[in-house]
C-alpha cells in the first residue's frame, strides 16, 4: 500500500499500461474518494476491473490483522476475497458499497476517529486538572475499558501510552492529521451536513501546530484596545 | 443504585440515622460529585466510613456485569471488594481515588460518551447522506467493529439499532440527556480546561429538542433585514 | 452585479469577446475567488485589464451606499475609482490587493457575519428563555447600539425585526446560507488555519434545515441501545 | 463601581448598615445577577430600594459615555435617571427589566462579545495567512467600517490595534477573561439553551493560555500507539 495521492498516481498509471480487459487492480492507498472515482471511470474504459480498498488498523493491524473497506462490483470482490482475507483480522472486510465506496467509508472512519480522540482527549485533561489532581490515569483507563459505555480500541491506545507515562510528558502537545479528516468535513460541507464535532477536532489540531496564533492575538489586541487590559 | 439529587438525599438522611460508627454506606447514585463530597465529609464526622461508586454499563451491564469507579480510602475499599466483584464484570472494578472521585470519573466517562457520541452520528449522517446515497449502513457497522481504529461498544450499540433499521425511520431527531454532561463542562469551566466536542454534544442535544428556536430565528431575521432574504 | 456561478461565467466569456486590448473588465458578482484568479489570467493573456470587487450592503447599501473591496492592479483601480464612488458610500471602496484579493476579502467579510450572527441569535436565545422571560427585546436591543462593545449594523438589524414582532413569531426556524460562508470555511481548511465559530455558524444553518437528522436519531438510538430509554 | 465578587460583597453590607427605608442603592459592579437578585432580597427586607446596573464601554465609555442596562422597579430607576443621564452616553441608559435584569443583561451582553471577537479573530488569521499573503489588514479593516455587514464597535477596535501594528507582533497569543462568558455559558446549560459559538469563544481563550495542553498530548499518544506516528 502506498501513500495518496502523486506516488499512488504515477503508480496507477505505470500498472495501467500493463494490464489487460479483465485485469484486476486493488487501489489500497487511502486515497481521496474522488481520486477513486475518476481511477474507476479511467479503467473501465479500458475493460479492466478495479476495486478501492480502505484499510484501517495500524500498528495492531499490521500484527492483528486490518480492517478493509472495499469497494467496487461484487464479481471482483468475490474474485478477490482470498487477498482481503489473507490481509484482514477475522470478520474484518467486506464490500461496502460500488466503486469509491471503500475510501469514501475508509474516510468516514478517520472523521469519527477524529471526533473520538478529541472527546477522550479532553476528558483526560478533566480528569488530570479538575478538582482531583492525583488521579491514577492508568488504572482509570484500565476500568475504563471493562464494562463501560466508552471502552474502544482508542481508549486501549490511551492506557497503552499512559503506561509508558502517566502524564505523558515525554510528548509535545502539537498533533498532526492526514488528509481524510479534511476531505470530510469538505464533503460534509457539500453536501450540507453538519459535521461539528468531526471538523473541530480538525481544527483543535491546526490550533495545536499554531504557537504564535494571530487570532489569539488579534483577541488580546482588541480586549487591549476596549478595556486597557495589560 | 437511586437516581441522582432529591431521592438519593432523603435516603441517604434516612440511612445514616441507621448506622453506627465503623458502618460503611456505599453511594451509588451517578450523583454530582459536589455532593458526594459533602456526603463523605458529613459521615466522617460521625465516625461512619462511605464509599461514592459511579456505575456504567447500561442494559448491556445488568447482563454481563456492570463497570464501577469506586472514590473512598482503601481499607474502606478492600473491606467492600466482595461487593463489587459480585456487581461488576470481570476487571470492572477499582478505586480510583479519593473519596468523590468515583463519582467524579463516571462523571467524566459520561462526558466522553457524549462526544464519542457525538462524533459517530456525524459520521453516519455523512455515510447516509454524501455522495454515495445507498451504503449498507448495518454491513459496515459489523466491519467498523472488526479491527478498525473506531472499533467501540458505541458502534456496537450503532450496530444493533441499525439491525432494528437501517434508516433508524422509528426514532425521533430528539435526544434526552442527564445531568453528568453538564456537571463536567460546569466543572472545566470552573478549571479554565477546553472542553470543547464534550460539551457541544451537550448542546447539539439542546438544540435537537428545540424545534422553534428563536437562535434559527433570529438568524432568518437578520438575514431578511439587510438581504431581504424571504 | 450577477449571480456568482455559471451566469456570471457565461456572461465574462461573451464580453470578453467584444473587448480589446487596454480595456477593463469589473467583476462583481462576488464570485469564488478561485474563479476571480483564473479571469484575471485569461484576461491578462490578452492584455484586457480587470478588477474584481467584493460588494457588500445589502438593502441598506443599496439606500445608503455599499461597500466595495478591489482586488487588481493601482493603475486599474485609480482609473475606475469614478465607478466606485458613485456607487459605494462614503469611505466605502479601495483597492485590497492584487487580483482576486477583492472576492477573498469579501469572503472573509462573510464569514465573519456568519460568526457574529450566529453569536448574537445565541445571546437571545439567551435573553429570552433564561432566568428571566419577559425582557423587552426590542428595548435592549436599542440600548446595546448605543455605547456597548457588541454595537453594530448586525445588531441594527436585529432591531428592525425585533420592532416588526419582538417574538420573531412570524419566522420558521430555517437558515439559508450563500456560498461564501463554505468556500471560507474550504479555504481555511486548506490552510490549515483553525476556524472554528465561523465554520460552525455554516454547520448550525445546515442543522437549521434538517428537520429530521440521523446524527440526532442516530444518538437517540445508541441511546436506547445502552440504555433502554425510551 | 467595583470589581465583582468579595469586594463588592463587603462594600455592599457595609453601605447597607448605612442606610435607611426608603434609601436607594445602585449596585454597578457587573455582579453575577445569581448575587444581585439575593441583594435585592435582602434589601426589600430593610425597606430599602436597589438597582443593579450592568455597564459596558471600556476605555472609550469612559470618554465618550457609558451604555448601563440598569435591573429594578420603574419608579426607582425613575428617580434615578439624573444619576444615568450623567454617566451614559447619548442613548445609552435604559431599565431592561425587573432586579437583577440589569446585570443578567450585561452578562449575556459579554457573551455575545466574546463570540463576536472570536469571529473577527479567526477571519483575520484567514486574511493573513490563506492564500494571499500580503493583504493590508489596516486598510481592509477601515473599509469593512464603511457600509458592511460586519461594520461594528469591535472592528474600530481591531482597526486601533493594527494601526499600531499591522501585524500585531508586540502581542502574546494569550487571551484572558473575566467571568461573564463563563457565567453565561453556565446559565445557558442550566436552561437548556444551545450555546455553542459564545461558550466555544471561552474555551478558545482557555487553549490560548494552556501551552502544554494534555489533550493535544493525549491526542498525540493515541497517535503513536496505533499508527507509529513520530
Amino acid at each position: 500500500m502506498l501513500p495518496s495521492g502523486d506516488v499512488t498516481e504515477s503508480h496507477f498509471l505505470e500498472v495501467l499500461d500493463l494490464l489487460s480487459p479483465g485485469d484486476i487492480i486493488v487501489e489500497g492507498a487511502n486515497s481521496n474518494f474522488h481520486d477513486s472515482l475518476r481511477r474507476h471511470a479511467h479503467v473501465r474504459e479500458k475493460g479492466i476491473r478495479m476495486l478501492d480498498a480502505g484499510v484501517s488498523g495500524g500498528l495492531v493491524g499490521a500484527e492483528e490483522g486490518y480492517a478493509i473497506m472495499v469497494g467496487g462490483d461484487k464479481d471482483t470482490f468475490a474474485f478477490c476475497t482470498p487477498l482481503f482475507e489473507a490481509l484482514a483480522c477475522n470478520g474484518g472486510y467486506n464490500l461496502v458499497g460500488p466503486g469509491g465506496a471503500g475510501h469514501y467509508v475508509k474516510m468516514v472512519h478517520n472523521a469519527i476517529e477524529y471526533g473520538m480522540m478529541q472527546a477522550i482527549a479532553e476528558g483526560y485533561d478533566l480528569l488530570a486538572n479538575g478538582t482531583f489532581k492525583d488521579l491514577d490515569l492508568p488504572t482509570i483507563t484500565k476500568l475504563w475499558n471493562h464494562g463501560t459505555i466508552i471502552q474502544s480500541f482508542l481508549l486501549r491506545m490511551a492506557g497503552q501510552a499512559l503506561d509508558k507515562s502517566p502524564s505523558l510528558e515525554y510528548l509535545k502537545p502539537f498533533v498532526e492529521d492526514s488528509g481524510e479528516g479534511r476531505w470530510a468535513a469538505t464533503e460534509a460541507m457539500e453536501h450540507r451536513i453538519p459535521f461539528v464535532v468531526n471538523t473541530y477536532a480538525l481544527h483543535a489540531r491546526y490550533i495545536s501546530r499554531d504557537k504564535n496564533s494571530l487570532a489569539f492575538r488579534m483577541l488580546a489586541a482588541m480586549r487591549n484596545e476596549f478595556g486597557g487590559h495589560a
